[in-house]
């Protein structure tokens, strides 16, 4: 897979490019990650790439002429081009799973900055990561980066994100290490003594119960098995639901 | 306000800090980024942090007794604690300007593992930026971290961030500014008329269109006034709501 990130201030990315998991996916040539700044498609005398509002207001916008010339110039047919901005669909795992099908990413950011409405006619999908807002959409590029390259081909171990949160449907079950005592708070005795079946139910029920307590609107999403909703149940008894 | 945050890999963050606002509010005393390695808390001969799961299973956990260190040594009574993890509630616009009000927030990042379960005890707050799985907690940190400084005092200028989207409830309203007509694409009249009511009413009424058509669950949450039941009255006319 191919990202291309469009952005003013390239330089952000620095790090992000060398951070473990994303180095060894761009290693072993699992995905590229170009980093493109949109500067450099200005043909303004200063190079500038934003203007003052139509109407007047506070804050700059990016112009759609030298937008678009940036989108132009780096996509091609096989380019999904997704704008970085709080006004777009909100960003979730099954998001995240159809991105990294695809052969080529290109992710635009702004920076203060909103966008020219006009630059929405040249980009496939809006993403918005939460409802928040931050100085720009390079870090919200690095989230949807991030969440995608890890589920690239060999970029993490299979087994792992299998479990995480939000790849089941469910948060995922409490996990816990040695020392098995610490200041007297202990490891459930579970989790001790071996035996994989009770391990598995005690793990899917504890799953279930902080799905049932944080996010219940999870639960509605979710598929059960039949032996899942009997431990659903159970769970709901005793926390008085 | 303290912004520390406690990480695994503190080479991360050199670049954010020097990211323009956050720089700014730096230099101007509105705010100090202080980076902790939690490795340095290791008792451990190879300063290893992390061990295997009780009961099995993929993954590394960072150990409860490293972790408390790491908080005891770093935090004092006026420190809020909040771990990054895909089980917190879910952050937003409401958190970020809760957050920006406290004295010290510390920020705790996992990377791969998971954390021990009873490590939850030692903390303020549990936050999740979005339903998504990300590589660590480290690009969780930093949207905490630049969502609340820009609401910082002097960090940005106040007007501009007033009409953001969320900050006012709504989606914000659409944006243009030169060339008037792009490739047979025009700005609006209304935003080049100068007429600056009919300016503020086309924003009004643009803004509850794109939140009517986006974001409808936003709508439930707003405080309407009269003026504005009307607008989108007219809005749900025409888009045959």
């Amino acid at each position: 897979m191919k990202i291309k990130i469009l952005t003013l201030f390239p330089n952000m990315f620095t790090e992000f490019k060398g951070e473990s998991i994303i180095k060894r996916a761009i290693d072993k040539g699992v995905c590229s990650i170009e980093i493109i700044d949109i500067r450099q498609y200005s043909h303004l005398k200063h190079k500038n790439v934003d203007d003052t509002p139509c109407g007047g207001g506070a804050g700059m916008v990016l112009k759609v002429d030298i937008v678009t010339k940036a989108i132009r110039e780096n996509a091609n047919s096989n380019s999904y081009i997704a704008m970085m901005t709080p006004q777009g669909r909100q960003y979730n795992q099954e998001i995240a799973i159809d991105l990294s099908k695809k052969e080529e990413l290109i992710l635009l950011c702004g920076h203060y900055e909103g966008f020219d409405e006009r630059i929405r006619a040249f980009v496939d999908d809006e993403i918005s990561i939460g409802d928040y807002v931050l100085t720009g959409g390079e870090l919200a590029s690095m989230v949807v980066a991030d969440s995608v390259i890890r589920l690239l081909g060999d970029a993490i171990r299979k087994e792992s994100y299998e479990d995480d949160s939000f790849s089941t449907g469910l948060l995922e079950y409490p996990q816990y290490t040695r020392p098995i005592d610490f200041e007297g708070m202990k490891v459930p005795e579970v989790l001790l003594n071996g035996n994989h079946k009770e391990i598995n139910y005690f793990r899917k029920k504890e799953s279930l119960r902080k799905t049932l307590k944080r996010r219940p609107d999870l639960l509605n999403k979710y598929s059960f098995s039949e032996e899942e909703i009997k431990i659903l149940n159970e769970v709901k008894k005793e926390e008085n639901f």
